[in-house]
């Protein structure tokens, strides 16, 4: 399964500079496993941050907007993260949670309170830890270090198999980021934990409008299983340590960010909870972009499209169903759908599945062996504009059912 | 797990006079199972149907609201109903094989062509095997019978593990339902085969009328996995064949039919692919019904709800977020969350789970108690107003995804 994701590369940085890391186990998981995480930079950081639009919002949620909505933008110094318990669901007291554990960590970092954020992700409805979390921040306060990060993309993972950990360099600068995520994955928000560090320059503005913009490009464009997180979060924070002679062009930074957020987003999707496999989704054809993205999401979320992915089954007409039942005007007659290669291996010929909303006369092995791949890509044409649009999905499987009736217990 | 849907009465009446029904296997699905039944009546019937509001609509469907629609309203003598095949995606040539079949069946009773129905249900895609379908209806034309309705059931299932079949007597008169549907089962439309036979006499525009508020009462709130079928299709038939001295009033008519649907799409329900339980989603205290029925059906369809119905495991935390990401402006500190029995229990207690959008102080064996159960309600109230609204769901099971995941092949 890991062929899903590109391996990192060994060139990629491990660190950024100005920011130090920690991670380890404080108790909150069950089996002793790392569960807490601190990243601190050591300056403040201008700072921008995506959350979920549930309206059920996790006290850290709740916290962490109420810093970044302060008059002025904010600057910040360090976020805490931990898995095991997402601090959802929990009222005023878990709020009193979220706040007791960033003046924690103020405290022992030497900075303002006002610069902490906190991130939780985990079960739903339990508090934290406090006689364990506590500790937890003061032990890691001593031992950061620069090249933490690997550590800290473990410690937030939950139902993930693997960390998520993606960089890039711009210029002399670097961009780094982690992320959680396997399911309660969903397409119309930021839909996970991430934090990404960078040591360039960033204004407040142009930080949450770079940042906004790649996840269009990214996060926004995942889905697993269609629920949507109390507890999404993206953190993006810049520190500006490296002093630039001649920083990198804006749109290089901003094509790096999105790269970046691409790489993460997709390590999430071929992480899914139970997933064998990446399919990108690919509309074309449409309208307006808005058609092309409703029928994508609507295919990427079908659980019979998701099944027969799965079974490697090019059952094509779950597909035209699918995207039949997405409330566009489809015209049945124009549509065309291809099952082609992942985008990186354009060696592979595509296969014409059905054309004028009927079947092609396409080869079943030839069909099946692209579904065979770890990654590949569905592309349906509406025949109705130039609008496109697309999202990446993953099978449904047993193991999904098995992970989530098992999960919490 | 049949124990989720009421048992037929062994008084309910097993035919509908005026009507005779036959079925047998010709050959369509590749075991030799029964595939194709005919069911006509000794008199045009004044008929209403509702359909699939997928854009891709098989040609059966197209065929029938072909006739339907035609003004002045239409009166039939038969419908030739198919599984193994759902002659959807088929272009011009599964029209006119949806046409061929309801002329053969014409020819062989005696009728005008346009008197005859067609329902087929199964793969997408494929063409139906008319070299085997034709000499089918010549062979049920000849065996039709009073009480062949259980067979008709039996012919028409795909995924279904059981026929459905349901009756009411309102004074003199009877109502007959057959029903199939398992997958592919989603809450905003009739979702699903059924064909529906009184000899009580009907207006055109009563029994069009009669149907939609029943279906809006009983198909429509029903789901299994959110797809919606390209060939969903209800049928009300009614022959009037019985001369009433004093024809039962109008609104006891209507609620036997309402009665009888609502049967029907409950074993729909309890039948969910790979199901083992049913739940009903009751929402109330919303600000009108429609917010309510969006929680519901956010609920209803939630795989990691589902999949926590599945495991028996009281994780609310999931349900409230489902209800929070449905878009509705909930007020998370008025959510109250109550597990209690099946509509048909009023003797066991319910257990409060969630109060002020927090946990409380439930016994975890008296949740995991209700959750055992066959059947049970989950109750949300959201404190905001005098509106409830309530959906049907089942459970997600490893075996939803491998009955999908082998489905077609």
């Amino acid at each position: 399964m890991s062929d899903a994701s590109a391996p990192p590369s060994s060139s990629v940085p491990a660190a950024v500079p100005g920011f130090r890391v920690a991670s380890g186990a404080c108790g909150i998981k069950r089996r002793g496993e790392p569960d807490l995480a601190l990243v601190a930079s050591d300056r403040p950081a201008v700072v921008a941050g995506l959350f979920t639009t549930n309206r059920i919002q996790a006290a850290p949620v709740v916290y962490d907007r109420a810093i970044l909505e302060r008059p002025g933008g904010a600057r910040v110094r360090a976020v805490v993260a931990n898995a095991g318990c997402a601090n959802a669901c929990t009222g005023p007291e878990g709020l009193e949670d979220a706040r007791r554990s960033a003046w924690r960590a103020a405290g022992r970092l030497g900075c303002r309170p006002e610069e902490v954020l906190v991130l939780s992700t985990g079960v739903i409805g339990e508090r934290l830890p406090m006689d364990r979390l506590l500790p937890g921040i003061d032990g890691l306060a001593t031992e950061l270090s620069p090249d933490g990060w690997n550590g800290a993309a473990r410690a937030i993972m939950t139902t993930d198999t693997r960390p998520k950990l993606a960089a890039r360099e711009v210029g002399d600068g670097t961009i780094l980021g982690i992320a959680k995520g396997a399911g309660m994955i969903s397409p119309r928000m930021a839909t996970m934990l991430a934090v990404i560090a960078t040591d360039l320059t960033f204004e407040a503005n142009q930080a949450a409008e770079a940042l906004r913009r790649a996840a269009d490009e990214s996060f926004h464009r995942i889905v697993v299983d269609g629920d949507m997180s109390t507890n999404d979060t993206v953190l993006l924070l810049a520190n500006g340590a490296r002093a630039f002679v001649a920083p990198p062009p804006a749109a290089d930074v901003e094509a790096a960010l999105t790269d970046l957020c691409r790489e993460l987003a997709r390590s999430i999707v071929a992480d899914g909870e139970g997933a064998s496999k990446v399919v990108r989704i690919e509309v074309t054809g449409a309208s307006d972009e808005r058609q092309a993205e409703t029928v994508a999401r609507a295919v990427a979320l079908s659980p019979l499209c998701k099944t027969a992915f799965y079974a490697e089954d090019p059952n094509w007409g779950r597909i035209l169903s699918a995207a039949g039942a997405s409330g566009v005007p489809l015209d049945p007659e124009r549509l065309r759908l291809t099952f082609g290669p992942d985008e990186s291996e354009q060696d592979v010929p595509p296969v014409e599945i059905a054309t004028e909303g009927r079947a092609a006369p396409f080869s079943e092995a030839a069909a099946r062996a692209i579904m065979e791949r770890p990654a590949w890509t569905l592309h349906l044409d509406l025949g109705l504009g130039d609008a496109a649009s697309w999202v990446w999905t993953c099978d449904l499987s047993t193991e999904y059912v098995t992970i989530n009736g098992g999960y919490r217990t």
